[in-house]
């Protein structure tokens, strides 16, 4: 875990100093995306950098998967983001020297602001020739436009004259992938993925078109640079490069300045021409809108989404900032994402190769419902779009409906190891539960593909199950949330989001008989489906008056916590050991205690979280968010405030040590949730907004906004009382404390009333209580 | 399945046509060998040909094994064998034009003989210029002599004169390995392994020497050619080559005959010079004992073998053929092998890239104990000689004592799919079986490094059960025999092997007190063993009346075999679906009844015998000698001689369609079982010999002969009586259909006793009752 990086400023990241040794994760922290484009927080000159990039949801290469002992159904074909054209260099000679940081810096500072939503840098340098240039440069991928980056870059001579180059690029195939893979076929495919279409330059820029070799994607981008009088321009390019060198004689105090241009276009299988044409349109309107025309929209984007989104803290500054930075990057990775999947971190780097996960319908989409309901809507939309490969699946997997991949790019499953994926079914259940509360947040009726997918989903899961003698529905040979207990037999958490999951679907058939004919579902079948639902089989534990995470979880062997290892438990002990220990990498049946807690009596969820706490080594980022809720929802508020800093610093402070592979957008969600779901008492499971405040000792005040079916709602939380504002909207009714009310223009003020814990506060494992 | 390839012979297997429709096949039928060379029965001309190979046991190359998605402890080197200098190769040209199996072939017919231990072909082609030629080979590697093999080539014109040249050759490096894994770095290790490190020549052969690149293992070819004073010889040498071409003008009715002896050498990590030198003596030994010799001591060794191995079947010769075949093909693999595992296939072909597995020391080492007592002996010490790497693997799956490789050539694990590797902890057991009924069969004492195996498995059986509330002991998340249903707890095979090998080291632990202070057991830790082993949780349903295969395993989903793939399921259904169903890839809780019958009563194995045959696909060539074994023991001996006929021809019939690859060892081993364990009754688990004879309504008379605590025992099954015989040695008790007697030079008569079946007969899932 790192030490604060950032200055405390409650809108702002900045990092000060000229040290190199936390590259990655500042490339990771300080990136810059609209869901569509990203580009990681380099140096403008590039170097010293960890994995520099630009990425483009959805772009990715595919590549042959080979596997020792092969099996049927295993995917033959990875897929992989890969970085696109970077137009994010800009290097500087002066006086025939590069500027490179650490060698004659005096001052260097970056800032991401969280409000202007640029990425702002200041530099000092002293030159060879005993002078000083100053430089500014500030970067923007515009929130409103999909394909627009631009960047202006100011440098100015100290009180020598100075000659200056800048040498700005765009360029392709131009950084190395890291590949997780020791397949070297694989490393062949993800090296160079693109073939050259299209090279041109104009008179002060350029366009590339190129196409990934396999997977047949066409990527344009175009650039183009505004230059000050005082310099003039010289283009090069060939054809994975555009180039272009500005050149200025400084006076002393005189400056050059250049504002960089980027457009880019893409498409699937997309004639290069085409693409060719919307990327100089795309650039065309950033040019037409100008610099400061873009730093206005980007500005207007964010004031609009704080309107709605803003969180604020009392009591501790880190974490507001920490909270802001979350939301802020949880818009980064949405805003303007259309027709592709968002990746478990975002556009901000290329780790889990670009993938998506149940993490986002999981985390991030309930989030971003009350957020962002229009990308959510667009998340939901991309997802529905598998559906075809998501039969594909099922077919493979011998079950009729669908089954959405595991983990993918292109819809298609690209997991190699089915315990952890293909047994993990109950990501379909996450998805469900996002259509479901999508439509509760918005307001809007389930409709047309959303119900597609929780009718077909819903008949995967019947396949799936089966009867005992005793008229019990069981799931068998599954594995839940917790990866470190996999191929189990009822798994507590999945056995009941499958019952709920076909509640939803029966629901939805009965609701909507129209779309229960266009997916051919009959009575038969809804009846069959909400006798599985009823006849579910929940694992009990008479003795230790438990729920086991699955049948007999409560008497595998417990882990030796003392002398094992008790942290990132997978890189040190085998599966075939771990899968039957009572060692949890993740909250399972504790996030059950949250999504399915219907199902639990308040002493049941007490009992429960204590045993799991004891076990839990949080070794996933998604554990800390959930494990936050359920500790507000048990009253143990310290905890839960623990878990609240812990999962919304996951990144801040490198806490799973890998954010240098890109950002931890579900555990920035799960504070989120943390903070809604478990201090302010949030539930969105039903039509009707549940709240109940809790404040944890160390804050005296938190307030969150939400999107709640067409209002935007503002909820107070103070020492004293709660505050619930309409801020937009009609009145609605809600539920405060298990009180109803109704919320109009004058609001709610309702006084706080703390939980009392039936238990004590649990315990972690050693080393593993959240201490951060 | 193939019709017969034979004649009907009862000691020979002839094979006569020109086709090269089974010519995989019929390499691995025609396959000579001694355990520790051995050649596939390839034509001596090569070509055409499947798989040509020499390989010699433990000779192999490591390659680097990779992973979609790694997890802690997957093997990251993988192993595979490859073959050797090729020494078979002998082509003719004659007057000009070279011979070749089809084009002008009159007559071709190769001949396994089972007591001379010869490939002999005879062939008569119509020349180019209209004359005749024929040729005799006769091919033998050497049962008594671990690095000879030896060809007798004779070619005669017929009534016209023919110019002939024979291009005799040991090549390395000259055949493609069929590699089961796509990472090209796999078939770039494999493609050519072998670096040159000697070659030279002699007047009428040479030498070569090379060393695997990466195990380091130096293998020593030596060849000479005698040739009839007819003729000329020229050699020609390189790095992987020696040729002699031996030229002749033969007269109307005059023959040229070559003999060509090979001498082999290999040690791992041994100087090249040295391997040389051994090799050339080895050579030396074959020229000076002369052909004859050879063929003179071939013939003494299986007569030897017979005396003491001897099978008779009346009713059905070509099951009579089989069993002789396959006893063969047991010595072929066992008589000469040392310091080296025995692959799944022997030396008959690279299946399975050469690994052993559990298949050797489940069914072919208890059958090799009866009938090559010697070669059993150094399995043993090879498994043993493996106990570091198996205490590394116990490491790394987190426990004390030692795991052994699941499949291996050099004692790593060389697996890349741990669910059905190391989570199948019974090849332990299995291990351990071996090492106790070897003991009973010789009436050797446990001794050695057999104790520590037994010792430190146990250990490891230790380290993986544990207790429930109850004191119930457990196994949880194994995979027992049956390959379809994995990953599950209380697989019960497991649990009662387990509790069987628990002690059985408790009793060696005190029998030999001080081997247990060796192996610092203390008696504490034998008190753990006892304890388990009478904890040992054993699952029972109470609705159906039988013994699941594992926990829930009988309440797990019925498999569809109407409308689901019942042949090859695991090639059509992902084990995603196949681990919860019940479906039964191979004899597993039916194996318990056998290997653990004491467990079970009459009723209970009647009962689930029939439960599990209805849902057996019998996938696995394991399979059918098992249930075989205990459809005998239930009555049911005409199921029981399906059975029988299935393993015994499993390759004579390539019944698994993939002889072509090897023959598949532990089901020839497996048909003996059927006859001598199922039919014969016998049981070897305790220190007395047990018999309970049985005889099919399809067969009239049964014989077998085995060696029993150094005695030779024949026993004689016809459908009057069952006379046992002292052929050899002191006498000794026997218990016969419960009796104990003392068998002596008088024999023993008894009437046969034909069981009563509790059931009627099983009945297995469609398309799958044995019916060859």
């Amino acid at each position: 875990m790192l030490d604060r990086l950032f200055d405390l400023d409650p809108w702002a990241l900045r990092h000060r100093g000229l040290s190199t040794e936390h590259t990655g994760v500042l490339e990771s922290l300080l990136a810059l995306g609209n869901g569509a484009l990203g580009i990681r927080g380099s140096l403008d000159e590039g170097d010293p950098g960890h994995a520099r990039g630009t990425f483009i949801a959805g772009v990715h290469e595919e590549h042959p998967l080979s596997y020792p002992e092969d099996g049927y159904g295993n995917p033959d074909t990875g897929q992989a983001i890969i970085p696109v054209a970077d137009g994010s260099l800009i290097r500087a000679l002066v006086d025939g020297s590069p500027l490179r940081l650490g060698r004659g810096c005096l001052d260097h500072s970056r800032t991401l602001d969280l409000r202007a939503g640029t990425l702002q840098r200041e530099t000092k340098w002293r030159t060879r020739s005993g002078g000083t240039v100053s430089l500014t440069s500030t970067r923007l991928v515009a929130l409103d436009r999909p394909g627009v980056a631009a960047i202006r870059y100011r440098l100015a001579a100290g009180d020598k004259p100075a000659r200056v180059v800048l040498r700005s690029e765009l360029v392709v195939n131009g950084t190395d992938s890291e590949v997780d893979n020791d397949d070297p076929r694989v490393g062949d495919r993800l090296g160079k993925p693109f073939e050259a279409h299209i090279d041109r330059v104009t008179d002060c820029g350029g366009l590339l078109v190129h196409r990934t070799r396999n997977s047949a994607i066409t990527v344009a981008a175009s650039v183009h640079h505004e230059v000050s009088d005082n310099a003039t321009c010289l283009v090069e390019h060939s054809d994975d490069l555009v180039a272009v060198d500005i050149v200025a004689d400084l006076e002393p105090g005189e400056s050059v300045e250049v504002i960089k241009f980027l457009g880019y276009a893409w498409l699937a299988c997309a004639p290069g021409e085409q693409m060719a044409a919307v990327s100089a349109a795309t650039l065309a309107d950033a040019r037409e809108r100008g610099w400061d025309g873009l730093v206005a929209d980007q500005r207007a984007a964010l004031d609009g989404f704080w309107e709605h989104a803003l969180v604020e803290i009392e009591g501790d500054p880190e974490l507001e900032q920490a909270l802001r930075f979350d939301l802020f990057q949880l818009l980064q990775a949405s805003a303007m994402i259309d027709d592709a999947p968002m990746g478990a971190k975002g556009l901000t780097g290329s780790g889990y190769a670009g993938h998506t996960f149940w993490d986002i319908e999981g985390f991030v989409l309930p989030a971003l419902s009350c957020l962002r309901p229009d990308a959510a809507d667009r998340l939901l939309a991309w997802r529905a779009g598998t559906l075809p490969q998501a039969r594909g699946r099922a077919e493979i997997l011998g079950l009729d409906g669908a089954a959405f991949a595991w983990r993918t790019i292109n819809g298609h499953e690209a997991s190699g190891y089915w315990p952890a994926s293909s047994a993990a079914q109950h990501l379909n259940a996450a998805i469900a539960r996002a259509i479901v509360l999508h439509a509760h947040i918005t307001g809007r009726d389930l409709h047309g593909a959303g119900l597609t997918v929780l009718f077909e989903t819903a008949r995967a899961w019947a396949g799936m199950g089966h009867y005992d003698h005793q008229g019990r529905w069981h799931l068998f040979g599954m594995t839940g949330p917790d990866e470190y207990t996999g191929v189990v037999d009822d798994n507590t958490f999945t056995n009941l989001m499958a019952a709920q999951h076909l509640r939803w679907a029966v629901t939805a058939a009965t609701t909507v008989p129209e779309a229960a004919e266009a997916s051919a579902v009959t009575e038969d079948e809804t009846a069959a489906w909400a006798q599985a639902a009823r006849s579910v089989y929940v694992p009990w534990d008479e003795v230790r008056r438990v729920h086991p995470a699955c049948e007999n979880f409560t008497t595998f062997g417990e882990w030796d916590f003392e002398n094992g290892p008790h942290v990132n438990v997978q890189g040190q002990a085998h599966y075939a050991k771990i899968y039957r220990r009572q060692v949890v990498k993740q909250a399972d049946l504790v996030q059950a205690l949250w999504w399915c807690e219907d199902a639990f009596t308040d002493e049941e969820i007490a009992r429960d979280f204590d045993y799991y706490e004891r076990r839990t080594v949080r070794d996933s980022s998604l554990s800390a968010g959930v494990q936050g809720v359920v500790a507000a929802r048990t009253g143990h508020l310290d905890l839960a405030y623990s878990y609240l800093r812990t999962a919304a610093l996951v990144d801040l402070r490198d806490i799973q040590g890998d954010t240098d592979q890109g950002l931890h957008l579900a555990s920035l969600a799960g504070a989120w949730h943390t903070l809604v779901a478990g201090l302010g008492g949030m539930r969105e499971g039903a039509e009707v907004l549940t709240i109940a405040p809790r404040l944890p000792e160390r804050l005296s005040r938190i307030m969150f906004r939400l999107c709640w079916q067409g209002r935007v709602i503002s909820i107070d939380i103070g020492r004293a009382a709660t505050t619930v504002t309409l801020m937009d909207g009609r009145p609605v009714e809600i539920v405060i404390d298990g009180e109803s009310c109704t919320l109009g223009d004058k609001g709610l003020v309702r006084p706080l009333r703390q939980p009392e814990p039936l238990l004590d506060p649990p315990v972690q494992p050693p080393g593993r209580s959240p201490s951060i």
